[in-house]
């Protein structure tokens, strides 16, 4: 029981909210409890009691019950995360792109249960609509990874090519995969270190993909040159030298002479 | 209508299966149909239709209906999965890798659709039993290649250290992604150029790790030796030289001139 349940708001308060800010405060109120629990064990006396309200009110608002809600609630929350990937196309592309994952990652932290929840599937909850809404987020990320590429999307990413893309995509799908074993391992390692590593794979991949293919080698380029010694992409080249001279038996003797 | 539809076995074959040969014999029909379409729009009336048998039959073996069956014929889908992923522990790890992510791929290729419906979520027949099966077929394909990492596994991979399983996780949840991504693009690019590049991705994704991770530094020194110049790790290597060479301002003097 918390302290809003024993205090409810005064009445005078009650009626001088508006619809928009009463859905407003229902939504957060939502979200408070879909961000920390499973939603199938969220009840929508519980929404009633967190937002002070009754539960016909709650009902009012969403007659389709807790799925309607649920997706209300979602889509806020979507709206939010897209929020967080926003970043201006200033300086080091690596650390534009470490600070969305920062951003990111305290939302995954902010809303941990309901995260874990949503992308494990297998919900009653979940339908193609909060599907689609989850998507939408992902497409969202895609679009921002790669206009700091400089592969300015538009929808579906127009400009960059499909191998681009599919990198994209799929470090995405690594990165949403980490965050899972992230908070299932307690939020271990600290976020920044967790940051920092995810950093690390997407300069990985982008090396591997322009080593076959010639969109992304071009792109490779020009992001190199945008890059410093002292940050992300400077620090790993240097850390993995010692990595890289153990392979020297790999290559042909000609290209280790040169 | 299918052939099997215009002519069902003779009743003299249909009497001499036993309990067991009959399940098999339906799992197998479901499985030919939620292989290529979505869960939703398969009846039961199809199934029992492609089996040859009457609809009443399909419910004495499966009488919790469609759900009852397709999570049956997801189990067995499982089954198959995961026998593609054994690979003999012989030759140069990337080498191994490549021929399980050919099987691999042969299995998405021939189970396109319902491998897409069933991995995108949102769907009627989704359930917390659905992504149980699911999560064992990740855990087994996670194992399998901590294995030719040289770490062998166990229950949750023991013996690997948490960055080494986050490491391989969330490359299998890159390699699924790029699995819908390529079903979506028409089998887009070939498979074998497909699994080029997930290899590739592997590889890269291992130096980055080892870069900051000591337990994958050791791994990674010890694969490098197995591996051979004309395999997937000295092609990657030869590949990458030009592309790590556009990033010669970001080391330190001391060390580039080393």
């Amino acid at each position: 029981m918390t302290s809003t349940a024993a205090a409810p708001p005064p009445p005078r308060a009650y009626r001088r909210l508006s619809v928009e800010e009463r859905r407003a405060q229902l939504l957060v109120a939502a979200l408070g409890l879909f961000a920390h629990r499973a939603p199938d064990e969220v009840s929508l006396d519980e929404v009633a009691v967190a937002a002070g309200v009754s539960r016909p009110l709650v009902y009012r608002y969403f007659p389709g019950g807790r799925q309607q809600l649920y997706e209300a609630a979602l889509g806020s929350a979507a709206d939010e995360l897209k929020l967080c990937f926003t970043e201006p196309p200033v300086g080091p592309p690596t650390e534009r792109v470490a600070r969305v994952l920062d951003r990111y990652l305290r939302f995954v932290d902010e809303h941990d249960t309901g995260f874990s929840a949503l992308l494990r599937g297998g919900s009653v909850v979940e339908t193609s609509r909060t599907t689609t809404i989850v998507d939408g987020v992902r497409r969202a990320a895609a679009e921002e990874i790669l206009s700091h590429l400089g592969r300015i999307g538009g929808a579906g990413g127009r400009g960059a090519g499909p191998r681009l893309r599919m990198m994209v995509r799929s470090w995405i799908a690594a990165v949403e995969a980490a965050s899972l074993i992230w908070l299932d391992e307690g939020k271990q390692p600290p976020a920044a270190e967790l940051r920092g590593w995810l950093v690390d794979h997407l300069i990985a991949l982008l090396a591997a993909t322009a080593a076959t293919d010639e969109e992304t080698a071009v792109v490779v380029r020009d992001l190199l040159a945008l890059e410093t010694s002292d940050g992300p992409a400077g620090r790993l080249a240097e850390l993995v030298i010692p990595v890289v001279a153990e392979a020297a038996h790999l290559l042909p003797h000609a290209t280790a002479a040169d």
